[in-house]
Parts: structure tokens; C-alpha cells; sequence
């Protein structure tokens, strides 16, 4: 599959049907690139009207080619394209761009266009790119099958990093931002609708390609979230970092996403799983993308997150500390040698803490950079290095600085960004390789990215189980959707999760021993497969203190259910559990994701406040653990005013086992909902249940 | 005193004491820029060791001078200066500048030598600037009495700009900022240690040039918030907006801030709260001050906040919908004669609806942006417009697109602002006079920032209240700091706030006679102003059902209180009673800004969550009702799983009460704790209050 890709993007031959000799038209346009950007394979223009094309002979059709070219790039209106794409499968051309739009992002008819134009490539094993794309550009083959302007606006340069896009409007942006940044760009594909290839299967392909350091990918929505994991999973086995940008972010996002490409919307906190789970840094906007993107080429390692801030201006080194707690970078706390050392080298009135204010002083010293840069090159903790210079010109040795800042970042191999709004002073440290940055926000915020995009990626992904043979006992027998809360509280204890003792009852008596078995305070509750939110009838008193009120309750219920005309399992007796604070524990099979846990705040306003966090399972309990501390809760898990810390690694390993339950389900089980789940110093203990099996299992 | 800060910077003439011929030397700066940019009045170098300087008579001493200098401009290092200061005070000089550092910023020596300084120009009526400044500049007057490098590195042009700073160096960066965007400055300020005159104080004078349209702050502390406020109602009221960073927003920030200046951290959100009160847009950093103050400049008066975006490519639509999302603006819903006129210029695959995609049409059709922006014009919804272009150049007529959207702009008077990121396309625009940034999110962020901040000058500014006169009845006797609760109530319930029915008992017999008069269920504590934090020693019991139960705990609290050897009042017997949610109000005397009240989720987490927001009295009901919507639960204020919606104006009004409460105390009252005021779908009721009084009242 890659190699079928692979030669897409380097063809030993290339048919432009509706070629043009205008190479300002998009049938001229791919001519034009692949001559004047090294293609070297042959080039078979096809337009029935003329003879040759910008001095190439040209066909009047495929037929008349003197081989089979290997990819055809069609450029021609929609109805065309369709019959193109037949004539190219019935050639045997292994790959097909189609420009045109007016396809599945028009609405119905034009996805069965489609659909139909996609069967026809199948069946004779072609891959079809788009339609209604920009198609490909790769400037190490110099395989152009695309008509992108920005080729004309910026000139190429090949170079470690590849693009890969739903929209090719955002390829070309990316591509124009990069290059203005002096860096080189080999890969710049658009996927369009992805009728066949979509951006996961490109990146795998891309991913392939030896000389490439970098994978940026611009996505509106993720049809086939395997094929982009298998394309993670290789890159990051051969250190290849992506990031992502997935448009469609917010409510208003994903209606103006669907009204572009006709797409469903995924959930976004899903995708935030989705993407960590898998190693890729996730960019708000391609601007952001760019913006780190030479910091990734410097391959560094870092070893933690501890910051040091280093200014000529004391108000800069204050900015510099505020935005680090933005973006969440501790300031290293420097060693008493380090501050020694420094002591020994600034004026008195200098701060030797971090943020290190070297102050004005380096007016009249040039070389306080080459003093101070050492003592921090010595310090264990000095992870990541910022200097902000918003101050200088005439006077300053600012090539001295950044001399000596290259330096630094040559022998220690640490992360270095310089903030520089002025122009002048920014190009000479560009001119030592130093990365430099309008302001401490984006320098900062590119530390704080390649940091913690380390982390990720250093973090073991934990393996997939392999997905359990459909065990027959797995799911008792249920006549509706939803297993009873009994059933529901069995399944999960079988499975090894911590549940509230729960005694079923078909009668009165049954109620009495139950109350006398549990103790002096229980939960009764009705037990109906067909009633999952009990309380909304009325069918659960929380507190009963008093034998004969249970009893009487049995009655109550019974009657009710009847009543109702449901089919009743009985009523439950269960023991009133007080936990420290109640958490929920929810899973479900998200239609395009599969398995995804939520674990957060319970209780009855769950739904209202949201407090939660979307896991990918299989997750560790490590990164349960990572996730509750995001939340508005945060505070109350070490335990507050007297109380002891929760046991939050039981509630932490009850989302482990929920979302392990889920993927050896294989699909049998639609969702889980565990809410409360009552934790306390010791242990989490399921109360309620709620299990939804799969329609027609 | 504005007459005396404007003589200090227009005066008729300055004396530079510790003048140079070196014009690169603190002390010779001054003097070539004044000549260079047109100060007018006399300029007296002051050196002992030279017969002129830089071509003009030089003195050796003050006392040598043909006239008494209005402005002393000393740059000499701190022991000199302060003599110099002395010198000038004798003389009746009225204003003068400290350049030199080593004082109040260096520790308690340096403080004293500052307050010293201080003293001896107050004694003569003389004002202060700095010590520890870069200076002042007035590009209206040309009086140049600052050393800052940037005015050669980037020449200076009169504008309609002031920026004050307590740092030398952001008031030089932003300064650069706002010259490199081609934008006009007249004042450029650094009140350095503030001996004398603050930020707030120069603003005052600044805001009294009728030139000046925008004026921009930095601040590390605010020391003085009552001139700030001065200022602030002054520009107000002649629509002169402020703009105005905060530094320190972090405990990292607040400490290197204070390492910087050894200033006093302020509380960060009743720095907020201060600014939204004064109608003052708080802004991250410089640079985000700077990038909006072309729109500032443009004078629009947005009528809302509802935002169009339209774009030539899908995809930069999808981003502009989510920006819009993250800066709170909501799209605006387009009209259908609108979209019916759109549908007519717009080739059927574009979308007509908002955003507005007008696709890559735009390249065979220059007139589109013509066409659309008319129909844009008539609808009563769009307020705000926003046009993302991310790819063009050649074959796209941009002067076209720039020439039709300055006429929209024009003609509509909507705030109009473009995101392109190369730099040949923002030029025609901006040449056009438009208003163009590098990406979505700072363009949207822009027009956020000017509709928001017009939103917040429009709400009048609640009057603050008379304070009132110290009534000798307000606090009740008390011996420790505290009220007891009894008391506390009492004098909620005095001004009008509904309390818990509360009675105060000093028998079991009476206890049994409150337990009879309240019902079947209380709540019973201890009451002794001694004991503020009665649950902490088990002094509440909260669901006492028998009259047998309370009356022993009569006995058992009294006996605890005893053993404790405290003053007790005697117990309390309160109705039990039941809200639908439990808030909490506060109110404390900052020690900087006086009153502030905070309002919050309620209960026994109130400190661990900060699910809390803080308001600056006096502030009206919908200001408070704004501030719960930003809260965590605010999900549940309009009601949720069938519950009523909560009286949040009972709760508002109750903030408001306290506020004016702590206002009207005048100082004698310390802080206010009400929690939990229980809040139900009719009214709110505080059901447990602590007065602390201020010491020695």
C-alpha cells in the first residue's frame, strides 16, 4: 500500500488530461512545475485540440500514449473526470488526482458520483487522490500533480518536512509560511474529499520517506482514525514527530466544517484523546504549526520542563515568568553554585534568581551573555532556555550575544529561543541558527510544545489488547437495550471491579432478611431492565433507616413497575455507601473512535458541568491520574480542610478496567455509565450502574 | 497639580545636570534629541568641567543659570543625585527627573534615601520623577528629558498615542512597536521607582492632552489605585480609551516583579476587577496593547458583537468560526435577504451562509468581494467583519479586494479587520488604510478587544457612594476581632440582607422553646465571638430532630465553651434551612484597593475550588449577574434535571448589599464571610455569617 503511494509521489510517468499551455490554467500549471522543478520521469500531456503542449508532444487521448503512464493527473470538469477516471482504471494507471469539485461536498447526488467514480478505480485496483483537491507537490521528485499558486509566490526548496492536508488552501498556506521561514518543504499534499486515500494513509506513505523530519497535517474531520494510528505508530518507532491541526475545534467550527466538506463532526475532546493517545502534538492553527516547526528540526532531547528566563529588561524577565505559568513550564530554581557563579559575573544590582535580569548593564559589557550562558550550561536544572531582548540596537554587540548563544546551544544541546521583535536584531541571531520569536509568548509557547511533545512521546503507548474472542457469558440475556442495574453491577464485579453489595428481592420477606443482613441504613431501589434512570420515577429512596419502611418500599415499587407495565426483576436492597466525594466513571463506543472513557466529577449535575476527561483506552492508570488532575476538582484529591487524599489510583484503575471491558466487548457493548462511584482514602466502590448493549446483541 | 506635570512636559526650560558632549552618554542624549526633534524653550547644560556642550553655553552649577529652570533632568549617579535634588528644590525648580538607579529597588538603604530625596523636594513644592527612569519624552513639545536608544533606532512621529510605564524598557519596546507599525506617538513616559509621581498620575496629565486618542500602560504594581482611577474617569468622560498590562498576573511573574522592584504583589483578579470597573482594557502584554491600537485609532463604535466572517477558502472559514468561538463573539445570523443576495453574486457551490466562503472563485471573478460586502452592509446583524484571505497573489486582483473593502469600511463605518499573512497582500490593504493582521487570531482578537472594551465604557460606571458617615450603631460591642455569629447576622439583617431565622439561647429550657418555635428540624451551634470557626471544634450539630437532642446539646456545647475558656454568648438554635444551591459572598479591605467583594459556589470547598469571582463595589446586580455566568457552575444557575432556576438576583443583590456595606463601614470593617447563602427559585437567604472587624475599632 505505502509502495502504491510511494509511486504516486515519484512515477517513472505523468498523463495531465486536459493539459493546457497556458501555464497560468490548471491543465498548464502541473506542466510548468514539474519541468521547471526537476521531474524526472516522462511527461504525457492530453488535450484532443492541440499537437504539443508547452513543447511537449500531446495525446489526444490515453490510448494513444506510448506507455501506460503510472499516474494520471485528471483536470478536467466533474462529469469529465468521471469518465477520466474510467478510462485511466481500464488502462491500468495505478493512480489518479482528480481536481474537480462538484463531488460528495456538493450534497447527495454528487456523493454518489462519488461513490460510483471510486467503485470504478477499485475494481481495476487504482488509487484515486481527491476529488475537489489541490493534489500533490513533491520537491524531491519534483512530482507536481497540483496547480497550487504558491509554488509561483514562494519559490520551493526541498527540504525535511512533509504537508499533508484535507484543504489545499491550508497546504499552500503552510507550505508559504514555512518557506518564509527559510525552511525547505519536500511533501505538500491536499487530500480533498479522500474518496479513497485519506491524510492517514498520505502520512504513512510520507512517513516512509527517509529524509523527512517533520509531518504537519491539517484535518477538518477523521473518517479513519486506524489508518492515522498505524501512521503515528510508525512514525513515532522511527522518532518522527506530527502535528496536527484539526479545525472544527468548537460548536460554530464544525457547522461552518460540515457546510465545507459535507463531514460529520467528531467530538472534540475525543480527538484531544485521540491525538495523545497516539503521540501527536495537536496545533490550534497552522500558524502555530509553523511556528515550532524549527525547533522540531533541531532535534532536541529535552530532559525536563524547568525554564530559564534571561533578559537585559527586569519588566521582560516579569512577562517571561507570567508566561511561563501559561504554558504551564516551572522556572528552574538555579543551584547556589550556579548563582555563585553568577553573582560573580553581573553587576550588584542584577538578579542572580531566575528570571535572570542581567539589566542595562549590557550596554557597557558585550560579553555578560558569554559569562552568564556557562554558569547556566553547568546547572542540572536549567531545561529550557529563553532569552528575551526587547531592547537594543546601536551600542549593543548583539552579534557578540548571539555568537555566544549559538554557542551554548552547540555544547549543551538544551533548547534555546531568543524573543527579538526588532528585525535587525532578530536576523543576526538567525544568521548563528539561533530560533528567534516576536515575543515571549511564542518563543515560550514553542519550548513548552517540543517539552512536553517529548514527554508524550517518551511515554510507553500502552499496548491494544487484543480484542477478546466474543465470550458467551459475557452479557446475561437482556430483552431490551439496557442490562438491569443488578445485571449491570454483576458484569462489572466479574470483571474484577469494586462494587456496593446489592441484594436483588422478589418479595417483602426477601426486603426484611436483606434490611437485617445489610444494616441499619440502606438504598432501595427498583430493578428493571426496562426502567435505566430509575430515580425519574421515582424508584429509589436513598436512605431508609427502618425495616418495615423497606418492606413497605417492596410493596411501593412492585406496585409501580406494574403499574408501569414493565417487565421487574424485583427491587434491590443495596448498603448505603458513604464515600469522600462521588466520581463517574462513563464509557461508550464513540461511532468513529471506538472505546473512549470518560472519567470526572458524579453526581447528579454530570451532565451539566461537565467536569470530566475523555480518555482513549487502553490508557495507564499514570495517565488517569494525568487527566484528573486537569479537573475543576483538582484541588479536593490530595484531600482539603482535615480530609484524607482520595484514593484516586482505585477510581484511576476502575477507568482502566472500564475501558479494557469495553474493547473485549468488541462491540457488544454500547456504553457504560458508573455514576456514583464512591472513593475515599481507601478504595472506589461502584453504586450504581448502567450498562447499554449494542443494537442486536 | 495636571498644570504642574504638564509644565514638566512642555516646559519653557531644562536644565541637564550631569550634561555630556558624548551624545551617546545618558547625559547627551537628552540634550541631541531635544535639539534634533524641536524642543522650543532653553536648553541649560549643567558640568562643571566644560565651557559648552554639544555647541550650547554650559553651566557649572545651578545656581549659574540666567533663570530658574523649570525641569531639571539629573543624570548623575544616585549620591550626586540626590543632592542635585536638594539643589533644585532651594532653587525652585518645579519638576525633575531621576535617572540614576541604587534606590528603593536596591533594599531598606536605598528606600530611605529615596523617602529622604522625596521629603526635600515635597518641602519645596517640587515634583519627582523616578528614581530608577529611563525619563520622559513629549514629541508634541519636543522635550526629550529620557535617554531611551530606540529614538534612534526608530525616529520618532508625533501622534495620537501616549504610553506611560513604570519600565524604561516596555515603554521603549512599545514605543518601537507602535513606530514599526507606522502609527504616530506624542508621549512616551517611565515613572521608574515612583518617589512622586505614578503612572496613574501621569496618565491623569496625558489624558489632558486633547490630542491624545489612545493611551497605553504598563504596570508592575499599582501603588496608588485611586489617581489610577482618577484618570481613568477623566479619559472616559472625554472618550479617551485605556489600554493597560498588567505584569506580575502569576505567583512566578509576581515574585520576579518583585525582585525587579521591590514592589507589593497585587491580587491578580482585584487587579481585574479594578480595571473592568474603570472601564480599562487589561491587555497580556505589550505586544497585544500594541496590535489593537490601530483599531482604537479608527474611532469605531461597534454596535454589537456578532461577527461575519468570509474568506477564499473553506477551510480558513472553519478557523475563523472557531477564533470567533474562543474570543466569545458570536457569528452572526445572517439575514435571508442577505444570503438571498449573496446566493445571487456567488457561484452556487459557495456558501451563503455566515462564514461566508467565497471560494477560489475569487481568482476568475476580482468583483466578488464588490459584490458580497454591499449585501454584508445591509444586514442589521453584522457588526463586526472579518476577511481571511490565505492564499492569493499573482491572478487575484487585490487592489480590487483592498479598494472594496476600505469603501465598505468607509461607508458602513463597521469595524473591519483582515487576516493575510503575506506581506505583498496585507500591504495593498493596509495602503488602503485597512486593517491587517498575520492571522485569524489576531485579527478576530482585535475586533473582540474594541467591541468588548466599547461594550464595558458604555455601562455607566456605578457612583460610588458618599462613604458614610462613622454610625455609632453599625458594630455592636465585641472584644476580639470577630462578631459572633449572632451579631454577625444581626447586622446583615440591619441592612437589609435576609438571614436564617436565628435564635440565640442561654438555657436548655430556652433551647427547648426555640426548638419548638422553629419546627421539626435545626441547626445548632455555639456562639462566642472567641470561637469564629465553630465547626472545626465540633461545636455544630446540623440535623437536630428531637427536642430531647438539642437541649443536651445546650449542655455539651456550654461545657465545651467553658472548658475552651472562652466568652460564650450561648447557643444558637437555627431554622434548618434548605436552598436549592449553596453560595457563598465575601468582602475584605484590600490593602491597595479598599472593598472588593467576592461571590462564589458556596459550601465547605469554597477555598479549595476558587470557583469564585471578584467585583469591585459599588457594582450593579448585572454586573454581578455577568460575574456568576463566568463561574464553574454556572450551568446550573438557569436550573438543570428538572430543577427551578436559582434567584441569582436575590444572590446579586446581596453582593451589592455587602459591598456597600463594606463601603459604608468606612474602614471599620475588616472582611465579611456569608456562607452558605442558600439560594432557591425564590430568594437567597445567608444561613451562616463572620464579621471580622478592622483591629482597634
Amino acid at each position: 500500500m505505502t509502495d502504491l503511494l510511494q509511486s504516486a509521489l515519484q512515477p517513472r510517468s505523468v498523463a495531465i488530461i486536459g493539459a493546457s499551455d497556458n501555464i497560468h490554467k490548471i491543465g498548464g500549471r502541473p506542466i510548468d512545475y514539474m519541468r521547471r522543478f526537476g521531474y524526472q520521469g516522462s511527461i504525457y500531456p492530453i488535450n484532443p485540440s492541440k499537437s504539443s503542449i508547452q513543447g511537449l508532444p500531446c495525446y489526444a487521448g490515453l490510448r494513444d500514449l506510448p506507455e501506460v503512464p503510472e499516474l494520471a493527473l485528471i483536470a478536467v470538469g466533474a462529469d469529465k473526470a468521471v469518465d477520466s477516471v474510467a478510462a485511466c482504471a481500464d488502462l491500468g494507471v495505478r493512480s489518479a488526482v482528480i481536481i474537480a469539485s462538484g463531488f460528495g461536498e456538493t450534497g447527495a447526488a454528487g456523493k454518489d458520483m462519488e461513490a460510483h467514480m471510486l467503485q470504478r478505480a477499485q475494481r481495476s485496483g487504482m488509487r484515486l487522490f481527491g476529488p475537489n483537491t489541490q493534489g500533490l507537490a513533491n520537491f524531491g521528485s519534483g512530482t507536481i500533480a497540483g496547480f497550487s499558486t504558491m509554488f509561483t509566490e514562494v519559490p520551493p526548496l526541498d527540504g525535511p518536512i512533509g504537508i499533508i492536508s484535507q484543504s489545499g488552501g491550508m497546504s499552500a498556506m503552510t507550505y508559504g509560511l514555512l518557506r518564509g521561514q527559510g525552511l525547505g518543504v519536500r511533501h505538500v499534499h491536499a487530500t480533498g474529499n479522500e474518496a479513497d486515500v485519506t491524510v492517514g494513509e498520505m502520512a504513512l506513505a510520507v512517513a516512509h520517506d527517509p529524509d523527512i523530519q517533520l509531518l504537519l497535517l491539517y484535518l477538518e474531520n477523521i473518517a479513519n482514525p486506524d489508518m492515522l494510528a498505524q501512521a503515528a505508530a510508525y512514525a513515532r518507532a522511527r522518532d518522527l514527530p506530527i502535528v496536527a491541526v484539526k479545525a472544527g475545534r468548537t460548536q460554530d467550527g464544525q457547522r461552518a466544517a460540515s457546510s465545507h466538506t459535507g463531514s460529520l463532526a467528531n467530538e472534540d475532546r475525543t480527538v484531544d484523546a485521540f491525538f495523545r493517545q497516539h503521540g501527536i502534538w495537536r496545533a490550534q492553527d497552522p500558524h502555530e504549526q509553523v511556528r515550532a516547526a524549527g525547533a522540531y528540526l533541531k532535534g532536541w532531547r529535552p530532559a525536563g520542563q524547568r525554564l530559564v528566563v534571561i533578559s537585559n529588561s527586569g519588566a521582560s524577565c516579569v512577562m517571561g515568568a507570567d508566561t511561563a505559568s501559561d504554558h504551564q513550564l516551572p522556572l528552574a530554581q538555579l543551584a547556589p553554585a550556579t548563582q555563585q557563579a553568577l553573582g560573580d559575573k553581573l553587576p550588584g544590582f542584577a538578579t542572580t534568581d531566575n528570571p535572570i535580569d542581567i539589566t542595562a548593564a549590557l550596554l557597557s559589557n558585550s560579553g555578560l551573555f558569554g559569562d552568564v550562558l556557562p554558569a547556566i550550561a553547568q546547572d542540572p536544572s536549567a531545561d529550557l532556555i529563553f532569552i528575551n531582548i526587547p531592547v537594543a540596537g546601536a551600542g549593543y554587540n548583539v552579534a557578540q550575544f548571539a555568537k555566544d548563544t549559538a554557542a551554548f546551544e552547540r555544547q549543551t544541546g538544551k533548547p534555546v529561543a531568543v524573543a527579538a521583535w526588532q528585525t535587525n536584531i532578530a536576523e543576526v541571531f538567525k544568521q548563528h541558527g539561533v530560533l528567534t520569536y516576536a515575543n515571549e509568548q511564542e518563543a515560550i509557547g514553542v519550548l513548552a510544545q517540543v517539552a512536553k511533545h517529548h514527554q508524550l512521546l517518551q511515554q510507553a503507548a500502552p499496548a491494544r489488547p487484543a480484542q477478546a474472542a466474543q465470550s458467551p457469558a459475557l452479557l446475561p440475556p437482556h430483552s431490551g437495550p439496557f442490562l438491569s442495574e443488578v445485571q449491570s453491577l454483576d458484569l462489572l464485579a466479574q470483571h474484577g471491579i469494586a462494587t456496593v453489595k446489592t441484594l436483588l428481592c422478589t418479595s417483602a420477606s426477601e426486603v426484611a432478611d436483606a434490611f437485617a443482613e445489610l444494616g441499619g441504613q440502606v438504598v432501595i431501589k427498583a430493578c428493571s431492565a426496562a426502567i435505566p434512570h430509575k430515580s425519574e420515577h421515582g424508584l429509589v429512596a436513598v436512605n431508609v433507616q427502618d425495616q418495615a419502611h423497606a418492606m413497605a418500599l417492596f410493596e411501593q415499587f412492585s406496585a409501580k413497575m406494574q403499574a408501569m407495565g414493565v417487565q421487574a426483576d424485583g427491587v434491590i436492597v443495596a448498603a448505603k455507601h458513604k464515600g469522600q466525594h462521588e466520581f463517574m466513571v462513563g464509557a461508550k463506543m464513540d461511532p468513529v473512535f471506538g472505546p473512549v472513557v470518560v472519567l470526572g466529577d458524579g453526581g447528579k449535575y454530570v451532565e451539566a458541568l461537565q467536569d470530566c476527561a475523555v480518555l482513549m483506552p487502553p490508557f495507564s492508570v499514570q495517565e488517569a491520574q494525568a487527566a484528573l488532575a486537569q479537573l475543576h476538582i483538582a484541588p479536593l484529591l490530595g484531600g482539603v480542610r482535615g480530609e484524607p487524599a482520595l484514593d484516586t489510583n482505585a477510581l484511576c484503575a476502575i477507568a482502566e478496567q472500564v475501558g479494557a471491558l469495553l474493547i473485549a466487548a468488541n462491540g457488544r457493548i454500547a456504553s457504560l455509565d458508573l455514576n456514583p462511584v464512591m472513593v475515599s482514602a481507601n478504595g472506589a466502590v461502584v453504586v450504581d450502574a448502567l450498562v447499554e448493549c449494542a443494537p442486536g446483541v
